[in-house]
């Protein structure tokens, strides 16, 4: 406690040595879907603004293809079998979480005095009595959904416009917002949602700001995910239908806070870390629900790069230099990179086995990437078939198994739809620097053979050391699901507050 | 005469009120071949830096998806049946090239006053005794290659180190470097033709700037076309290869013009159009020499977008204020846009009918754009097949005709590669502002049944007022191929000068 008091004292007084922190998170944002990364057609005036100003990571991963993995290695710096978070993802009657055994960003800052919350999206799990939400993961705050919105029904999308089809969710509690770990209202509206949490994420930021307490906030949207949904403001002002209106919303929202932290003066003293949990829908009812990976090759649910090759922006005048940064990283570096940025301190994880690698020295000095392999595991791998989708080794990517997904569905691309699972032997092998959107396959060019042997012994030996826990995704109880009213019934329509 | 002389005066005497321009033009660079267009591991910071702080076209589109036709419609602002510009592209052997009854943008600026240069790649014509050249076309000096580089023998893409892949053009004369019409250098040496040409191209501006005479350059990159070269300041400096070591190079040279402008004080009133003559050769001998067209589908030679969707920066500071611009625009609407920006006196020329409009209350007061419609007319076409392959209207295209093309093999993409020519009726129809990658396919929904008959009437309107005038491809023959030393045999070899 004593070093807590120290801390807080420390960063306050003596003036932001250490800085603010703020972790933009878009859900299903695929690579090609903003102005900055090519879209002709999207508005993202705020976001361009922060990758022209501050450095663009341009090989930078998600931790899976899929959500609930994805946040996991990201909050964890751990590739999500081991914390269990597999196969596929959380839904709102799953009675596992992410385990209290898990070490996350926000509980690692705030032993170092920060003040931290979330808005937005959790997905890391709800179970009995709230176990799994976010205050018991390190956030001092929480203002959100804890869960996709198309895990419960979802009524309006728009104002006085339903959404674009019915909820196959009918059976379940209504989508609930959560403040702390109470429900304030059920079922939620969403063309307020946004306006709303803006506020909230801007009255923490000016708060932290007036008290002198460093802030940690991870501002992860419902946007862009399908159903599509935003505010009047935002209503059919994009030229890409619903889905640019999202975009629209989801770049305002980023713009507030920008704005937010010029008028504090922060701006330059604040960290601001901004990306997309996983790639794209390709596919929804039509064009205007779905996203686009840019060249990348398929998209969300997909060990190709569409499914996991995700935008990556840091800004923070004070430290770093505004460049285009092609180096190797992923989620699973940001936990480390950050304790770096502060005191360097692990301490705290005791024996806990990191997956991410500390980028400071190539963010902030340009030295090479410590980083140089990624793992890609499939959302479908289960601890019986556990194993490695496909694996990059510096520029070279190779395909172990590959599988097309739904939410993955290409007319142009017949490998990105659902089918079964393809195995390869020899792998399918690609050079990502030159090919990024994995066309020219080298496996059966002789000057590849010792590349190729190379990645197969890597990926063995990764495959032996990747440790998979038990997973969290199998028991079910549908008294788990959020309600306002615990006690009422009939279920899920007496879930109803306002 | 006297007009001239006035004109000429006045833009000089009374400071730059007429602008200087440059013309950036790149060969075969796709859309998604730059930093700003998201690229993840090509280095463009000059282009990327005109992005930034210039009018960012992003439905922008070339006058053809092969060359030659596209030349003549920038320089035209005609489609290309009307010159006869058809079908496939010229080759060295070719007696025709662009009619003398055309008029171009180097003639109007003439006319104004202006210096006029081309340096580069015209690909217009050379013809007996060279009638076709540059400087029958309006351009006071010319130094470069007057077509492809691939339609000569090709020997050295690199200092000591050959071009990729035998050429298959031994028959051919060697490459020759003409200033303007005489032949200074045959074979030329690629590895230092570009430091050449962009001293060539300072010296031209600097001069005419010392001169207080605007000027017209015109920088028509033999970059970033197969096979690929460079000098050895760039070779091997780039992830992407030899096609990333092309596009370093080009953006070198274009931030060499930059600082040669910012050096003599008049960058802000230069007015610099940067684009590319087509999409990008999908498939070479590998993927380093492979270009990308971004999300867009297919490439070079197809009618799908990745065939005529360019990139497009308009940077004139004193002007043009920074924006992203996703107005309809295109390759024919550089000509009476430019005028527009002069004069806008378009008396010279006569009953020339112009496909381009005028752009610049969008491009400077943010009108909404004249331009709805935009004609897709495949390099196939012969007069006895005159025809249009697709159409845009507004946010929609039909397409009537498909066909992919070696030049576009993609193995994800099975309708780009080459096949037979496909027609579709009803059209196959896609909103390009929601579905820029044409992924979903409209026309069997009935809510677009009028949209449809519309594209069918404006087709058929529009077929019926194209002008298809006589072929210039048909005619060949090999002495009209460059030779610097016309008299001398054994022809080809002989034609070798230093």
């Amino acid at each position: 406690m004593i070093l807590l008091i120290l801390a807080s004292l420390f960063s306050g007084c003596f003036g932001q040595s250490w800085p603010n922190i703020i972790l933009f998170l878009v859900d299903d944002l695929g690579h090609g879907d903003l102005g900055y990364t090519g879209h002709p057609t999207t508005s993202s005036p705020n976001v361009d603004w922060m990758a022209r100003n501050g450095q663009i990571l341009t090989q930078f991963y998600s931790g899976s293809a899929v959500c609930t993995p994805s946040r996991a290695a990201l909050l964890t710096g751990r590739y999500p079998p081991r914390s269990g978070m597999y196969p596929q993802v959380l839904y709102p009657f799953n009675i596992g979480g992410l385990p209290q055994t898990e070490v996350t960003i926000p509980e690692l800052l705030k032993e170092r005095g920060y003040s931290t919350a979330l808005a937005g999206k959790w997905h890391l799990g709800v179970g009995e009595g709230g176990k799994h939400l976010p205050l018991n993961h390190g956030f001092d705050k929480y203002f959100g959904i804890p869960y996709s919105q198309d895990m419960c029904p979802f009524l309006d999308c728009y104002e006085g416009e339903a959404c674009d089809n019915p909820s196959p969710w009918a059976q379940s509690t209504h989508c609930p917002l959560y403040q702390d770990d109470q429900i304030i209202e059920q079922p939620i509206h969403f063309p307020s949602i946004t306006p709303k949490m803006a506020d909230w994420s801007k009255q923490f930021v000016i708060d932290r700001v007036e008290e002198q307490i460093p802030f940690f906030l991870m501002y992860s949207f419902h946007h862009v995910h399908f159903p599509q949904f935003s505010s009047s403001m935002f209503r059919n002002t994009s030229l890409r239908g619903s889905f640019g209106d999202s975009v629209s919303e989801m770049d305002w929202a980023v713009g507030e806070l920008l704005a937010t932290l010029q008028e504090l003066g922060t701006l330059d003293d604040t960290l601001i870390i901004f990306t997309s949990d996983n790639g794209p829908r390709l596919r929804q009812q039509g064009a205007n629900q779905a996203g686009d990976a840019g060249l990348f090759k398929c998209g969300k649910a997909t060990t190709w790069e569409g499914g996991q090759r995700v935008p990556g922006i840091l800004h923070w005048p004070a430290k770093i230099a505004p460049r285009v940064n092609p180096a190797l990283s992923s989620f699973l570096d940001i936990l480390p990179t950050l304790i770096s940025f502060l005191d360097g301190n692990t301490s705290s994880l005791n024996d806990i086995l990191l997956d991410g690698y500390d980028l400071t020295g190539n963010i902030i000095y340009k030295d090479p990437s410590p980083r140089q392999e990624f793992l890609y595991i499939s959302q479908n791998r289960e601890k019986s078939d556990s194993g490695i989708d496909a694996l990059r080794l510096k520029n070279f990517k190779a395909h172990f198994r590959t599988q097309g997904n739904e939410h993955s569905v290409s007319e142009n691309d017949p490998d990105c739809g659902p089918g079964p699972a393809s195995d390869h032997n020899p792998p399918l092998l690609y050079n990502l620097e030159a090919d990024p959107a994995e066309r020219f396959e080298l496996s059966a060019d002789p000057k590849y053979k010792e590349v190729l042997a190379e990645m197969i012994n890597v990926k063995e030996r990764l495959e032996e050391q990747m440790e998979w826990a038990e997973s969290q995704m199998e028991g079910t109880d549908s008294n788990v699901e959020p309600c306002c009213n615990p006690e009422c019934h009939p279920k899920p329509s007496c879930c109803t507050c306002h």
